[in-house]
């Protein structure tokens, strides 16, 4: 494991707690130490990362999408034919593909992984999507199901599924050639993007369903409430995403978050407003452009 | 109850299930009869489902929105004081505030109940969002009780409740005076219609990722996709949509019927891609324009 | 004329200049001073202005639209069978449709006139959308010649159209029955607000064409600008809005007033951003709602 | 000029109606002919057009922007240190910043102009957005002079401006480097089709004003219209496209073209509803993406 922040160091414990033998890598000493004092393995050089795997050796690079090129540019000439080079950040899928090229031609498996699951993911489990050679996706298997949520993470099978559950069911999925995977992962997040305005549109209208008790500013430039009886309610937002999630149409993990957030701060005045764009919600609507498809949301 | 169609109908058999005494009526012999089959009672008439309650009487009316009003008509002058009719139908909150007036002034209490549930009712309960006089709420508790999803139907606790849970954790609210029911569900439904479109407007770009891959016709009027090395996948959406329900962000409910759906029919040409316009959606872009709130999705 | 603002003193203007014999009315003793000073009749008080007039009488009301109902029930009683009021100012059509009834049922005829111009009018006339009843429109004919910019003021005329100008190419048209002009003025600030917002949103990415020459902060969290090579152009905005005034394709008069103000402000750090709601935009969106038609602009 | 389709014969017939020595060439040998008749010189080989005109020479592309590299290649062996060579198709912007580095190299100057008029170009002149190097842009100032609109062509001069016209006010601008040109046309165009969108939304509101007059399907699923006393309007939207155009705030160009095109065929049945993709509405919001500025509209 290659770069131990948030992400990286959960999926690395993870994975240890699963059986799995790791070695985990960082520029910072403090957070190999970190890994070192719970039982993990620790490497303070890539040279030393290298040394500690047996080949065919799998490295998997959990490093902000604009430091993937110079990671890969430092770990590739050590690598052996046969090793395989995963990118678990949040890279844009045409990198990936472009990147597959060169390592592809000397003997470097190179899968692109994209992870949701965030900050519960040490205890959830990661939905993994993943891209890539189908060979190096076989010899990763049991990686993939030691990181995903697992089988029983679904409240209910889906209708007409029977028999041993595929991969998808336990939580992970091969997508297709290189890049697939942080295709899907995009697409995912300009989902996810399109589900939270929804739900803040309308909460938003619940918060203020009582306009029409409250005096607006009157002059000749305004037109007034026109019916201002239709507004005078004073709902308890706390209290409405709390009963959704029981038996209603838009019960989701989204909402639980969201009820968790509105009952500790009910006008959630902790919150900024304000969201860095990591990418995805602008690379799916470019995607939408190109393929000539609808996305107003 | 009033109206035994599909939700009328199941809904006093979750009723009589958990022991509550009911009557059945509906202008259809049929419907009666179905539930007579099962032990339920049935009336023929209005005034026959009038004298087989005890006053104070409970009237829950299940019946189309265009009806309710002439239903009220019906029933409201076979009504004693302290009686307590209930709208569960999908009326537009602004007819429940017009109508609880008048029937207060005749001492008949009066509530709007918005179910959220569907089909999937019967067995995994009723969410109800309900507006009306607190007296009438408290006295109807046990029947919300007995409708409703109860606690064990959310996944998880939200974080900082604790203690004996309230009703909004048992899956039903009082959310306000008359009308705040429906206001209430007609929000959720918009909420719902805009989950249904991120959902949507993502798979499609899904499943045209392989655009590239296909010869757009070439014309001096059209422009050339750039890039169509980058639009070569072919991807699964039906395991793209199963992956996604195992700890990705994207869970919930609707994208669980939606991996049901994509399994059964990956291309979906089993639907119309039409869909009728019950109100909610358009009443809540109303409200989101008379209070001045933005509601792009 | 009764309102002597600044529509109505400037309409009343523009008659007395064709000819017409004019008395104006207003709360304001200088709005009336005003007028008279110009040589214009004045009528201090409502009856005043009634006895100042011959009947039939023609009562042209340039209130706003809060006050439209008040005025109407202060100058209704005054009138005589065959009178006619006009209710010029930014009523909600739907208003115009519900007072038509009880004036008709008087003998008193009722027209409803939408008016675009705004402070231009004086020199350039006033485009007029008008509904209400056929003989009434007929009798104000000469009124509505002179109110209107007449046929000169276009630059070209519509391919196919010959002989004598209608009134539609003299820059006045009956639309239908009451409510209709207020109903096709309420379209029409519609679109103008669809054109101000592409006119917008596109120099804005002109505005910004830079965005490449300038460092955005690095985070882990943000994705960087892909191609800064692409966005390293100050253009001059002014300019360009001149340019397109002469034979391009988005020459209209709103970019003549673009024009105006961003060469006057090239930043247009005068404005504030902020626009008051006179209704128009929010009833267009509700009319489609209501109509069931797409309105994403 | 190379390429004599509608836009190139017509650019060459303009400046040689000026007086300007033009010889033209196409593959297609009717095109040629076609301008021969006319008393205009043709070329039939691009090695005929480079040894017909005396160094330094200008060479002016017009043709699709998926042949302009090509023909790039074709002429840029011919071409002399200090010939320019000018792009006017619809070339992405992006290609001409990529062009123009190579031909600097080999001493040619690079113009990218963006062209708008159209099929009116011949008579109104066009509107010149033009990107590249200030010594060959100030060479060819007669001959833009000679293609642009001209100082006449807008209504009125925009306040503030007075004195001898500079370039934008006889329609033509140099706007940046390399690429300059076509970005603004770019942006030029994503204006106008959200200035169509703007006007087709509301003329559809205006044909469907009769909603409430005709019965709607009445079924369970359906809310029926609330007040369908208010959709009562047979409107005639020739009419009011006509007396749009005096006036009223949302006059412009593309309002004179509806108003031709709805008095020939009121309710646009030879029309198909579907427009080609040339590319710079796509590009447009992608630049606003990549910009991170609104683009609803």
């Amino acid at each position: 494991m290659v770069g131990l922040g948030r992400m990286g160091s959960n999926m690395v414990r993870r994975l240890h707690r699963d059986g799995h033998t790791c070695v985990g890598y960082d520029v910072t000493e403090a957070a190999v130490a970190a890994i070192e004092a719970e039982g993990i393995s620790g490497a303070r050089t890539p040279q030393q990362l290298i040394d500690a795997l047996a080949a065919p050796r799998n490295i998997w690079l959990m490093v902000p999408a604009a430091l993937v090129d110079q990671t890969i540019a430092t770990f590739a000439p050590l690598l052996d034919v046969g090793d395989t080079l995963i990118d678990g950040g949040n890279s844009w899928y045409r990198d990936d593909v472009d990147r597959s090229g060169p390592l592809k031609q000397r003997g470097i498996h190179f899968l692109d992984v994209g992870t949701s699951g965030g900050v519960f993911g040490l205890e959830r489990g990661y939905c993994l999507m993943i891209g890539g050679d189908t060979a190096a996706v076989q010899r990763l298997a049991p990686i993939f199901d030691s990181l995903a949520p697992g089988f029983d993470a679904a409240p209910t099978r889906t209708l007409g599924r029977e028999g041993e559950p595929d991969t998808a069911e336990r939580g992970w999925l091969h997508c297709g050639e290189s890049g697939a995977g942080h295709f899907v992962k995009m697409v995912h997040n300009g989902i996810e993007y399109g589900l939270m305005a929804a739900y803040a549109e309308g909460l938003n209208v619940l918060a203020n369903a009582n306009i029409g008790a409250t005096d607006r500013l009157k002059d000749a430039e305004t037109a007034p409430l026109t019916h201002p009886q239709y507004y005078q309610y004073e709902l308890d937002l706390p209290a409405i995403a709390e009963v959704w999630r029981r038996g209603s149409v838009v019960a989701s993990w989204l909402l639980d978050l969201t009820a968790n957030a509105l009952l500790a701060d009910p006008k959630l005045e902790g919150f900024s407003g304000n969201v860095s764009d990591s990418g995805e919600g602008r690379w799916t609507v470019a995607a939408a452009i190109d393929e000539g498809v609808p996305m107003p949301v």
